[in-house]
């Protein structure tokens, strides 16, 4: 089981940390969360329950994609793209440079590319072009479903509940998993045991609420604004943006809302490290510590005085030394850290990554106050493009923006 | 030439925006500044020359490796890596699935896998292991240059005032952009063409010293605590990742310096544009416009009523539209957001953006008095990592390790 060491984040270990006092008086709030977590208040904590679907559809479409398939192009864009994106690199980095079918993710906008690749397939297969097309959305609703059904695609139902950034353990990942050759039902075991482990009552015995009650009140209470996760290895750098993006989409709301930094280990030791230390004190680091690597490399047999101490050494050791030598530097310098020890990466941890983060995300929205399955904010973004592209409708958007030019062009504010 | 436009930084188109008798308020220290760069008064400020070095040792060395390598892998960390990194994901894309030498970069730490890999060639080449190895570095100093001259590698000269984060026009980028056929004489012209521009000494005709007088003072007068690089090509994400490096570890000194996130357009008007908008007031947006993408594809010719109006246009009118409509709807929310006109995305103009942003953030940390050059908060973890791994003369350093591991396995703080 992934477990979580919370020690850096206490008042008794970092100046400005929080005390066992303030962790319990969340205990009546927290108990209602629990009480709609439960209840499935929000239907969108639908997601809880992809812990328990069944794959049998899913490893089918898998099997014939990669009996059939040179080439397997999934085209999302945020969740859609991040969540099978992160569990390709974490759980078959290399992939392309070893297997088949190659898998390429593509974020720019997703009809849009769509509508390119679409013309593309007909222009390659003809009348067949459908048979190579799965769309993975909605049963019933929505533009790419009624393209859907027109064209006669193959289809994978994901819940009219799930919302994006909490849709990869729906078939939005678990089919790039089947494809893959990830295994999707130890996947799923992981979210599902870890669904369990994060379904007490009781804070103390639940590592999800722990970590959303902790993450809650340094952001809140000790002004904390920038919460960084920093796992140590690369096979989890688009995990950390998949976190990202779950985080500032659910939570960026109200004037409130960490701002959800994604770092990796050991990298950024040699870039972010030097403005955590001595920046401003407005940082909260989580770790993920990865105890074994799978694999693991003895570094040096050469004579090389200045190198010698790593003798006996391995590169495992080494990054897990730099972690442990990070982690404790930054407590030395005042500044508040927490660790998830993970005890490696595979699909059966990856699933209880995944859970975790999703519920612990859920479960800071609502102490926060806040809905955080909604993204009202990116709609004028979007309203302002349709009225640039020129879409019926938008016109008084169009009139903004052409404004908008005109008093850009004009500005005194720019060097040439 | 690249140019900005920052009228939306100012106060009469944003709440809290910056005022005309604010910039012009820093005039004595930025004419101060000037003198110290103009006048080279840290040797550091030695990354400027770098525009006009001669490349031909490079272009035979980079000429040699692709006439007999299936393999070219470049072992470096931080800047090393990341600049690399950058040059060839913007220039290059996709470089693997078409070309060769297949070039991995490994963010290993360096001399740790470069023993790794010394020992793997002296397995594969014998004797002639060396003739494949190519040590990157001081011209003098350094244990890879002991090495290096011990076992008679090939070398290239990294002038010892070159500071890793300012190196990716020094033989660090360079030999990789020989290697990947980008064209490095092309790549320098840009950053010729920038620094003279960046050469005025009057801030309101020098793009450099205004946008580091604008994110100094939205940073520091403002409580704009986190920066946004936000540019609108896949192809630009390891540059924003590497300009939060060199933002990061340069700025973070005193209490003081902007967090710089790493953001790409469009993902993140799907993951952090949320945030942005109603999250708290304490972020600026630097928008990397690219004008022309070279290549550009017309999206739809199927006949779906909602997606008609983007018949006749092309997906690099969208992505622009976005990058305008986000723009737009970042301004009507009130967050201060600045923009770079980016022609296009070709060695020339790579080479403006690196010099570019060096001298934005030399120059912003000489706005804030201190010294960009330097990171002395990572040497704790350093010798923390030595006294773990048994070398000599950390002893002190182990035992607090020591120490410290028993308090954390002994801490209450935990749910495992």
């Amino acid at each position: 089981m992934i477990t979580i060491n919370f020690a850096n984040m206490m008042s008794d270990s970092v100046n400005g940390g929080l005390t066992i006092a303030e962790i319990d008086s969340l205990k009546d709030r927290l108990g209602a969360v629990h009480r709609a977590v439960s209840g499935r208040k929000h239907h969108e904590l639908y997601f809880l329950d992809l812990a328990s679907q069944s794959t049998e559809e899913i490893d089918l479409m898998g099997e014939s994609i990669r009996s059939n398939s040179d080439y397997f192009l999934i085209l999302g864009i945020g969740g859609s793209a991040l969540g099978p994106r992160s569990l390709l690199e974490a759980l078959k980095p290399f992939y392309n440079q070893k297997h088949a079918p190659k898998i390429f993710i593509s974020t720019v906008e997703t009809m849009a590319s769509f509508l390119i690749l679409m013309r593309a397939m007909k222009e390659a297969h003809g009348d067949k072009f459908a048979k190579r097309i799965i769309a993975t959305t909605d049963p019933e609703k929505g533009l790419l479903r009624e393209i859907a059904k027109k064209e006669n695609f193959n289809t994978l139902p994901v819940h009219e509940n799930v919302v994006g950034r909490y849709s990869v353990l729906s078939p939005v990942g678990l089919l790039l998993g089947a494809v893959a050759g990830i295994n999707i039902k130890g996947l799923l075991k992981g979210s599902r045991d870890m669904l369990k482990k994060c379904s007490a009552e009781d804070i103390w015995g639940n590592p999800a609420y722990m970590t959303s009650a902790l993450m809650y009140l340094i952001g809140e209470k000790k002004k904390k604004d920038i919460s960084v996760l920093l796992p140590y290895s690369d096979r989890l750098k688009s995990f950390s943006e998949w976190y990202c993006q779950l985080w500032a989409e659910s939570l960026g709301k109200d004037n409130a809302g960490q701002t959800p930094y994604p770092a990796i280990g050991t990298t950024d030791q040699h870039s972010q490290l030097q403005l955590w230390i001595e920046g401003p004190k407005d940082k909260v680091i989580t770790f993920l510590r990865i105890e074994d690597f799978g694999s693991d490399i003895a570094i040096v047999d050469e004579d090389i005085p200045s190198m010698n101490y790593l003798k006996n050494h391995s590169l495992k050791e080494l990054i897990n030394a730099e972690q442990e030598a990070t982690e404790l530097s930054l407590l030395k310098a005042g500044i508040p850290n927490m660790r998830l020890n993970v005890p490696m990466i595979d699909a059966y941890y990856m699933g209880q990554l995944f859970m975790f983060f999703e519920i612990v995300t859920a479960v800071t929205g609502m102490l926060y106050g806040i809905n955080p399955f909604t993204q009202p904010a990116v709609e004028e973004g979007k309203n302002l493009t349709y009225g640039i592209m020129g879409r019926k409708g938008y016109e008084a958007k169009a009139a903004e923006v052409t404004a908008y030019r005109g008093k850009i062009k004009d500005s005194k504010y720019k060097i040439d």
